[in-house]
């Protein structure tokens, strides 16, 4: 059975909607970040990087959210959770999943993550400053260009709208009030409404 | 006929092995970064993001270099460049990908561009300080624990490969010595000696 490893407030929770989407038969093991888990030699055997979400499956862990996500999408198919056929239409789903991943999740990790990139206390707390204007601008661009509505990708629904969902949920930590953006707003809602999201919450 | 926008230097270049891997027609339209090409009110109305690479096709244009990767993958499957029936290969080709793009080229762009996530100089000094760190680190992990060898994914070369070699030739210029790496440099001789990178190239 697969078994995701997951902490909560992190990008873990829209792989673990996909597999609740997907009726995915799966377990999942919470790690305690606070006394930092991830970095135990335990969970170090599992993922070297010491990050979550990390899934086992019977072949071998996986890990990053971008490859999860098609992954489960491509082993439930008849979930329909993303174009798999469709050279075109799979590539936009993965520019956006790429997008949240390497821009926007990377621009909130500067404000609780910033000692990964420097060392001294102001250059850390410069970082923290920053944080409200790199997530506005991404959800402008979000907003303006790559929500097509109602799902990110039009009519259907795809993995890319759990991970949507999922960081859109820190914007108030991040100091940004999502009102500013009426399309994810709304599609918040809308994600939040879905019986698999609900699942996944519980 | 597909079209490249690329800068020297940058990420696009692993889309550009990618295209002549494939044989695919395509052309390539080269931005002038010294003069801030990419912000130019033409180019943002092809790519609101303002970077490289973005490759237009006869259904739009598409941006983010995982997302096409596998596009050129899927488009053109008699290259054989992604394991595109085997979901947890396809996975682990894109939980490399995806490292690549939101660690690794996260990493080193702190070093280049850094003011995208602080404003003062001193701020910005500290990032770039760490950025051999950081790296060293990324190339440590890619090393013990994801390049099998003799290709990224064992014996199949794939798009993994051409991205591997672009970001791993950015070492240099970060103050990393690639002989860190024994089975990394090993791997960029092995890529950069494929007929169709050296066409890339020139």
């Amino acid at each position: 059975m697969l078994k995701l490893f997951y902490a909560p407030g992190t990008c873990a929770l829209a792989v673990h909607i996909a597999l609740h989407e997907a009726n995915a038969g799966h377990e999942v093991a919470r790690l305690d970040f606070a006394n930092s888990q991830q970095r135990s030699a335990e969970y170090l055997a599992i993922n070297p990087k010491g990050r979550v979400p990390a899934l086992v499956t019977d072949r071998g862990v996986l890990t990053e959210t971008p490859a999860l996500l098609v992954y489960v999408a491509q082993q439930f198919p008849e979930a329909r959770l993303a174009p798999l056929d469709d050279p075109f239409a799979l590539a936009r789903l993965q520019e956006f999943n790429s997008y949240l991943a390497s821009t926007v999740h990377v621009a909130h990790a500067h404000g609780r993550r910033a000692g990964r990139w420097a060392d001294d206390a102001e250059a850390i707390a410069a970082m923290q400053r920053k944080v409200p204007q790199t997530m506005t601008e991404c959800f402008d661009m979000i907003e303006q260009h790559y929500l097509q509505g109602p799902w990110v990708l039009g009519e259907q629904y795809s993995v890319a709208d759990a991970y949507l969902f999922t960081i859109a949920g820190w914007l108030k930590g991040d100091g940004v009030d999502i009102a500013t953006f009426p399309k994810v707003a709304a599609h918040l809602e809308r994600v939040a409404a879905r019986p698999a999201v609900q699942r996944a919450l519980a």
